[in-house]
């Protein structure tokens, strides 16, 4: 080993570490303005931790990996034979690790664009329930059954959110092809409108919206179905549609609308 | 590193800067000229600084790359472990990363071929909604129920955009084998005429089109099914869809035209 | 750079000049012949322009590329860790890009084997509809509803032209048990025959063509299956069906055919 | 460029003309035996053909590429940087164009195993009709409603040939439990033997085939099924069947044998 | 070319010719003894052809390749480029040729395992039926309907021999829950004793094998369900299964016993 | 072989097995911290022993391989036959290989995130049923039926453990049209109740849960749909369930509320 | 060949020799060390020797191709032509052979994780039945019906083996909603019971095991489904349940408690 090479070597090594300060710095930065832009709520700050660690690890790995192999073809180290070692093993491995891969980057996106997080009700495919835990690897689902779902993040190929900001009730009831459909109209108007004024269904209500009652939305000889669309508080929308569900039924019972009925 | 060596290096910079700003001023252009021929409308403009700021990008970083690899070539730095380590890791993670390059593939071709933008209604294969968001990576909807659903752009294999230049709204109605299938058409043909000149539907209605009454569009023992079709501004046509439904119904109830029914 | 090296240099660059002239000439006159081939259609010019333009391209990227490959190794730039990098990135690409390669081979054989243009309707497997813009990578789809589909060509595996040359009227009834099958096999001679003979139906049919009533196509616990096939113009074959139902359906209630019907 | 080389240059194109001529030889010859021990039939000569120019072509390509390859490496011109980038580009484009090649192999065998020709009615399984034209490429199929599809021989894992040789009419008849089976048997034998004795009939029937009344095929809560096979020219079955349906159905009513109904 | 290249030449050439002499011995005898222990079988000798032929076609044109690289390797031909350029078509043809080679792999196991040959009625997935030939690409079957399917031997995951050493024939029935189920079972006991005892009956099934009657397979809403198992030789089970239905329906009609019926 | 490649190599050696050392006390260490964090468990402790034997085997291999091949690159052997070798053997294997490497993976997360363990009752997909053994390479299950069921790991996309922490029995009952929607609702409130206060039934439901009444979970012509949820222990759910449903239908019954009845 | 190199392929050999010798005692010590832990059983015998077999096979080809790869290197035989040769028909044959691989993977752990042998009765996906045949390829089992399935061992993703150690015998009745619950749970118990005290059912059920009445597995419209659950010796569990049923039906009809029927 040559003066210059331990001279090249010094240079690497410096460079490396001017590099990974400068790259930390950056990322403290970064993430240092998204925390202030998106100011006041819990999730952020976990989120930014997140993403800034991650960053942070891969900007590490990728500077020190590079350094060392520079230094290493500065001395007179023979590399080949680890290399093609290096080379078959990849190969080998890459073609089952690939899932691997694919789980860690789907969970950087999960993080980057904030798909979900610990609390929030979702619909990742395999599963559809409360989430108890996102990693980078997988993300675990209880259902409403109580069972406990792991899921790889890479075999989420989409994720349906419904808890995220706001939510709908949707209820739709098919009425026999003798009813009046005006008549059955105006009582979904009043059902919702009276709903709309009592505490606690104010409260699960979205703010400000109202209900849509919006007509016939099939017509078919299975019966003619109406719709009601109702914006709700994230998480409240299953306990609107049930009550709303509750006093249709009865409001209808009452003013003789029949309902459409199999096997009569 | 010897004189000609730093002098090539220099060439290869100078070459590098050169080719940058000529790539640039083209892509400017080009960019300016695309708003010039389609005036007027905010989402051209959005989308031309997308489509700009992609090329742009991915030009620096080719341009970047392959005169730093030239450079280094030229200087006395032993390339040869750096690029096999880059070979095992490229090997190794190309595997993995795919999904991300082909969602990103086809994050630009949703731009370049305007396939949707912000406040279209799109069938995007797991979800139908509104798009909330397009990114390169991933395009984000809110469905009917609420529920947001994150979709990477690489596995929408085929996209329908229900709200592009304008709409069709198309109900279909069962008739009973007992009803005169004449007196039912022309039913349907006054209905869509009335609504055809009353407001708000008239306004709904696309310009200068008529209602398409089609005739028996199924003849099975279920029944006889009749079809209208009426083209429509964009999203206007589930509304008009509905309101069709209605007076249909009112219509045939009124003339005795008996509709086909399930369960008797 | 020697003098041997340059002249090396300008030989590579004048044959790839030539080259490229003697294919252009080639692929121009290919396509003339094409063009005086099938002559008379605007369809014919705008594909021939569309494969000549594909062709010409192709050559010329193959040729400069190969030339300039050929030329730096003329000089001594130092091309290995430039080629080196760009096989990592080739191999980390090609998977992620392989989906847009295939997207416009695909489109390439749209266009060379004339599988449809716009205009055409088309059944593309994930959308049925008429074709609005077919480009190299993707096919734009409106369907009957109006939604417009974006489909890259990889991934319409198969395809269906409702609309070249000539197309199919085709009507099945459904009888029940007791019908008298001959006289209603009769009947639908008789409907057949009159339509044939009445504008605009007789110019819809195609001409020379009978219609082809070929009896008992099923006979089930469901009912007697009747079927009618008539050959018409390209995109008429919905029309013809459609006016053959309802006159099927008036014939048969008066000659006192019973239909099959569910739910008596 | 030595004398020595020119020499060897010259030894390599000489060899591969040689090389060249003797495999056109043997393809010619092989293909003349294989006519004359298959003679009078059209299509055996448009296979030859077409097998022929295809072994002839990939015998010049591969004998061609393999020559210019061996003389550049004589000569001094630098092959490295052309071999590797036409690596890198093979491998980004091989990921692409792997359905291309699976096509033109799998189009091959079409041809070789003699699978179909134009005018065969086959299965392709996204579609059933009849071939239009086949390619190395794609085969062009009409289906019954006169849909032409357009169809990558690659993407057909299994074809079925519904014309080749000879043919099949197959009929099920469903009868309620009430009805005397063995009545019901020797009615479908006496129609089926009265149908081989009448013209145009006897010629749609294989020469020296019986018709073969099977029996009970099946005995559920839904019926007894009874099933006639009877063996038809290629193309005919169609035609024998619907004839058989229709005499079944009269034969059985006429001597009060009761059919299995739904919905009495 | 040194005296001492020419020598290894000849040496490689000899150690080739013995190699494959070898070979070739060693798998004449290996056949020969296969024959020999399973004698008096046409099939064996044909697959024993078979699998022999296939071996010595690998064995040649393995060593004929090894020593033709090896020579080439001593003479002086540069090998780089048709190496590399073999390589680039390798890759490039090897994604799409991927089917070939294992089309041809199963072909080989179908014959090396006797999984079936011509004349067994097999079930390939895509279709079943009679085979019609075997190569070591595909196999080509004829169904009930008379089609004939050619299916590529990789495209068969599983297949199922309906017609290996013995088979057996199924029949279940079903009773309404008002049947004496005791009396059921002791007609379906002597229904099998009385075939068993009638030609030609008593020869399609299997030597000393008895009737197995079941019991209750399924005891549902729909009906008690009774299952009869009976041996037969291979291809023979469907003529039993159709002959024990016609005597059971009748022996169940005399005896009174009331079968399951839908739709009463 | 000179002096200073043994010397080399003498530190190659060594510095392996300090590096083993280090890395075997970190994983020691670490687990002893895990052990110590989640006291208690049994489970616990053979989890961290499954990993601590994980981590060092996967270490230890690593290291050593490494040295040997540094070793190698130090002496004279030919290193070049060999690697290149097992690369042509790595590429082969590795395609075949990958679902073994894969299953692996999956192994040590299912261990890393303590999907399951042996004794929970979990849904795998193929297969639901009682954890009876893991390994890295699969988990053997046995289901309701008593049957074994073998699943590689890395094929259990994602797996529902529906015994971690608690579970939940849900029952929906389908009440007729007629029934009075809030007697039934007060009802389930009662029987949940009275179980709830009854041993063993107390026992069985989770401590501080209470039954939740959520009402009319669905109202289509099938019917109206009541749900009632209750917290339990782990693998009690199933019996809390059938218990519930026997009460609920004794206390329908006696109240006189009517269920829903398909075929009246 | 100098003397030198003579020397070290003769120690290369020698190493091969002992590392065989040490490798193929290891293994029969080892397959020794489990014979003895699993004693008495032909199953364990023949699984040993299997396995000993299958990694002795393992180990010396590994050991001879790498000693013969190195001894090339070290005598003067070119060998990078042949490498590369080898290293692109490894690639072109490696994407079809990876079934074969994964097969015999697959198949050697069959061996190994013990997951079924000749004469069980498994569930193998495509087919169940009980297998004939176990290679390291694949696996060959007849099903109920007498058809033989070969089946890859790499296709089979998962097995479920119904005859390893114990089965259970699992029985569904479905009552009419007017049936007395308790009542009928009282007779399946007295009916299990009664079966438990004769013989053969008495050794058909486990030893110690009894039978599990289980209550109201499913309340909905279609009836009370109860469910009763017995514990059996492996491939006794189809007899048990024939017999349960039968005895049931019969307990049933005699107490009067009434069957849901289908259309009644």
């Amino acid at each position: 080993m040559t003066i210059e090479a331990a001279l090249r070597v010094g240079v690497i090594a410096l460079v490396a570490v001017v590099l990974r300060w400068l790259a930390a710095r950056a990322i403290t930065r970064g993430v240092a303005g998204m925390r202030r832009r998106e100011i006041g709520s819990k999730r952020v700050d976990a989120r930014a931790s997140a993403v800034a660690s991650v960053l942070l690890n891969l900007t590490t790995w990728t500077v020190v990996v590079i350094a060392v192999l520079l230094a290493l073809g500065e001395v007179d180290v023979q590399l080949a034979p680890l290399l093609a070692g290096a080379g078959v093993a990849g190969v080998a491995i890459g073609f089952g690790a690939q899932s691997l891969v694919r789980d860690v980057l789907a969970g950087i996106f999960v993080l980057i664009e904030d798909q979900y997080g610990v609390g929030d009700i979702i619909d990742a495919g395999p599963a559809t329930g409360t989430v108890e835990r996102v990693t980078l690897r997988s993300t675990q689902l209880r259902d409403l059954a109580g069972t406990v779902w792991h899921i790889p993040n890479g075999t989420i190929t989409r994720v349906g959110n419904k808890s995220q900001n706001w939510a709908r009730a949707v209820v739709e009831v098919v009425l026999s092809h003798d009813a009046d459909v005006r008549a059955a109209r105006a009582e979904l108007r009043r059902v919702a409108d009276a709903m709309a004024g009592e505490e606690p269904w104010a409260a699960a209500m979205r703010t400000g919206a109202e209900a849509d009652e919006q007509g016939i939305s099939a017509l078919t000889p299975a019966g003619v179905t109406l719709r009601l669309v109702v914006d709700t508080e994230p998480k409240s929308q299953w306990q609107v549609e049930r009550e709303l569900r509750l006093r249709i039924k009865e409001a209808f019972d009452a003013a003789g609308i029949p309902f459409e009925v199999h096997h009569p």
